[in-house]
């Protein structure tokens, strides 16, 4: 009998895109929807392409739900989820809330209180390439963000091995999709078509979420527990709809002799077992992920500088959200890892 | 046990596309696949986003093939199709070869003699919603082309229905994937990308294709056999990779007192049991088709002109080639109509 | 000494446009810019790329204002002109107010009463090729819609020399800077890019401005004066930022034996002299005119359907707004018609 | 009397911005256009928003030209400019050619011999912003790249004033423009549209340009003469035609206690004089200087990690290419140094 799975937030793109990728899945059932300004519209009212989905958006979710996404923003999807997660429910959180594990970090960077601090020992970071077997039996899941989810599977085979120096760039370049469908000018297809710009430069978000996981991957040696890791993350906007192409850049530790072939067995190494990572023979693309649940990654050495450059590409709002989610329910019920997700990008 | 399926010309957008969506079929493997400038390589290195079917390009099908898609321009398509067809080979021809019922037409908008005439009379037009039944006992189906594939869908169930007059205008808009993934100048993104262009405007060679469908169609009394409608079709290149929207014209017949929502009953009734064609509630857009093998369709009556407009999108390469090609072959296999086509539009 | 131009509602991309080019204009200089919800920023907050105008945007027009132009929506521009034209000043309105010369047909698709219906007889439709002796003496003019000034250039030429019978069909494809710089969720570049869809299928308010002004040129042995051509409109938004494609369709009329090369000779003679209007020797496409006041149009004959099927090419910001806007101020000031409207375009 | 100007290799996107921008240079005219597989063609034929220059492409420069742009590709470009500068001809070759002062470095990247290694000592690099004074008395310009224009300029202030360190990343984002257009895969609407990546990871050709220039920069105390800084440069190919966003980073020296401010101060005081370069106020996107001579620069300081992040943008057909070579003869012919290039950005 199908798992019946609930969407808190379905009109966004993310909430969306759990749709979509689950309308195909044998093992569950979509059997509620939830949305706050188009409660009482049908699904396909608000998403044409959505139309063989026959489910009327309502304000909450109905009861007897097995399973919840919450694709709300931060602070509302805590207060949504907290309830649920409390009453045993299997829950997996797209947005921040229970992405930091440090409620004062999270006032810092979202403001006021965090809504379910009682919850945060129990969440797990939802990136199966690090934390498989905690998302396994994790009730609580907070899916990384999508700059995250790009830049440390570009990093963690290299800061796992101890390789670079914990002194980090993240360039991160990303489609719109990854700003939300809410009307914002910068998104107007006038001010967005034919541009390139870069934002966050006095600090985005996702910053203190990347250095908290790099800071936990980090060898003691390189960076004792009570420091962490120099990052600089400077996302940008692109003129696309989907996709995160993570340019990131570090110091190779001086004692190594490393060329980029050495690198890259570390990396085919670390990902070798893994569903939707792969080391990519060329440098890759984002439309090479676009609609699917991968990342590629193209690790090398600058051999001038000493500097490892890492390239990593995802889909932000498959891998980066709805497809991530998936694989980590997947991993939650005990299906198959890749179930719904065995889509080939839609390329060209 | 598997149908073996071959690809020939796997390299172009068709082939990709048809690789794309076979690979997640579940009653067929793809076992052979062509190319020829490309022979040689494994199809990763040609399509990385394919990487996860794992063959090699070779110059020729290999034997013991149940099924064949040629993705092959025309002429050279024929010649390829035509030994495997007389073998009995089962063959989805994607290329324009078999579609013009009559050889001397085929030669005046194609050039040269048509290279297999014998098959014409048993080749089966691949339009399921009107060539249903033939296709599921044909051999040899002569896949539509894109544009008429959208314009046929757009009219169909006005001709048949009588309410226009044999007198119509196809204004056409099409992504750039439909020109093919060979090298030239008007798709190069700096020519192509802010601009759109009208071309064909001396006669586009999915004209003959679509007089000749939409001639089938007409009700003897409107145009009796011997005369064929007047079609004017202009194609446009649009800035964008996949789609096509056709807006497609014609009086509406005199004696009828016809307005949108008499024609919308028309439309619906024609499509009521069609698994990829829907008549949309808003006017429809390209996107909400894109990567999948749906049509929707949108007719409305300019009561000011006394004018039936309607328009119709599609996916080009999906329900405009590939996608259009698997539904066929899943008819002439006698497999549920729409396997390895439930994918849902990739949105936005 | 230069003349002292005001721009009304400066902050849209009329507006923008207006400062840019009138800013490299040798005998004006922009003196007052107003604006409603930026009033009080510079210019150049609003727009980083107008920084060198050194200007702040105020609730109203100072006083000693030479000429004004108006990017008001309609109504609230009639009600910002009607007092300075009512005091002497010369306005142009690049809104729609004073284009319908019928104040209940301007009710009928504006709704409300017209603001100002006293200055309607004066006014004068601001298309040169048609009215360039009216514009001259005229002290306010009604700048044409984007999609009229586009399709009137296109057919103006067949129109006037009676070769098509006033049975019209306009099929226009416009970038979404026509659609303004307000946010809408159609022009969300993640809802807008990789899209194509029709709008206004029952009725866009360019409608009647095209069938009036088509009316007023047919001879009147084709259409009598009581008679109004058959005309049916179909807009649709392309992904890209500007530019505006018409195809315009209409049946050759019966008597001539019209082929492309004798049309394209009354076309040439139609626009021998015109500064901004050439008869292109290849199918235009709208970046050919990015930036610029020119229209490319390109008749030929679909001799198949007795048809003439004519291309027509513009900048909407320009040719359609902004330049058409400076072209009339030239003309009514006296100026060098083509002052501040050399440059050429911006391509690719 | 107007200066006589020819433009070796008017056909690729470079010479035609060249055209475009000197049509409108009141102190020049245009009198021989070369190009290789396109002579005898009409400029209009090749490049139809051109149409208003009736010039016919020719094989080779016609006889008494005053001033030469070449356009031409690296070595092609020498070979061109070579006699015409030995016979004492003014010219700006836009190629890399006399860009790298060592032959031996550009053999090493460009490959074969450099074609006229006795024009180099007397070769300037045409960055006006640093070397101004020794422009307006040469004969030779070795007009810079496209990226290390963007990033020289990003760069400058800071090493000038001696507040980083010698450890550069350079992270730059260009439009499809730059890479030519020529026809090439990765080009193609289809490959290029919705997509982004990164090339020349192992080492792209305007690195050695761009550590030339800095080194020559650096104070001697921080950078003994001896000794280059650590530079590593990554291009990216994004969807859109022009413009270039860099974004450089480089370790704060460690004295000082900087502030975004106090840079902020430094870059101002740098282009204060400067008629091309503006340090914005907000983090300027590309589409700002679209069709300009402009480069944006925004410093900021990171103070996390205590690194200068600057983002810089041009148009890399403008500023990049065609705007920069001609005020650099506007400097050589000692006009005003913005003559011809005053338009405002087309925006949007």
């Amino acid at each position: 009998m199908a798992v019946k799975v609930g969407i808190i937030n379905v009109t966004g793109y993310a909430g969306a895109e759990l749709a979509r990728l689950l309308h195909n899945h044998p093992e569950v059932e979509i059997t509620s929807i939830t949305g706050r300004s188009e409660a009482g519209k049908k699904l396909t009212e608000v998403f044409p392409h959505l139309a063989e989905i026959d489910l009327t958006i309502e304000p909450d979710l109905t009861d007897s739900i097995d399973f919840v996404f919450s694709a709300l923003p931060h602070a509302a999807s805590a207060e949504a989820c907290a309830p649920l997660a409390r009453a045993g429910v299997a829950v997996v959180d797209i947005s921040a809330d229970f992405r930091i594990k440090d409620p004062a970090e999270y006032s810092e960077w979202y403001g006021g209180a965090h809504p379910a601090p009682d919850l945060l020992p129990a969440a797990v970071y939802g990136l199966p390439e690090i934390y498989r077997e905690q998302i396994k039996s994790a009730k609580l899941i907070a899916n990384p963000g999508c700059y995250p989810e790009s830049a440390l599977l570009g990093l963690a085979p290299a800061v796992k091995a101890g390789i670079i120096a914990p002194d980090v760039i993240i360039d991160a370049k990303s489609g719109i999709s990854g700003a939300g469908r809410g009307l914002k000018l910068n998104l107007h297809l006038g001010e967005a078509a034919e541009n390139v710009s870069a934002y966050g430069l006095d600090g985005h978000r996702h910053l203190p979420e990347v250095v908290q996981e790099l800071a936990s991957m980090w060898p003691v040696a390189e960076a004792p527990t009570n420091a962490r890791p120099k990052v600089t993350f400077t996302p940008h906007l692109v003129p696309m709809t989907r996709g995160i192409l993570s340019t990131c850049y570090a110091p190779l530790n001086g004692g190594a002799a490393l060329d980029t072939a050495t690198v890259r067995h570390v990396y085919e190494d670390f990902y070798r077992e893994e569903p939707f990572v792969r080391v990519a023979d060329t440098p890759p693309s984002t439309k090479q992920t676009r609609g699917t649940n991968h990342c590629l990654v193209y690790p090398t050495v600058d051999s001038r500088a000493q500097r490892l450059v890492v390239v990593s590409v995802i889909d932000n709002l498959v891998k980066g959200a709805a497809g991530q989610a998936i694989q980590n329910m997947n991993l939650m019920l005990g299906f198959p890892e890749t179930t719904a997700l065995t889509g080939l990008a839609v390329y060209p």
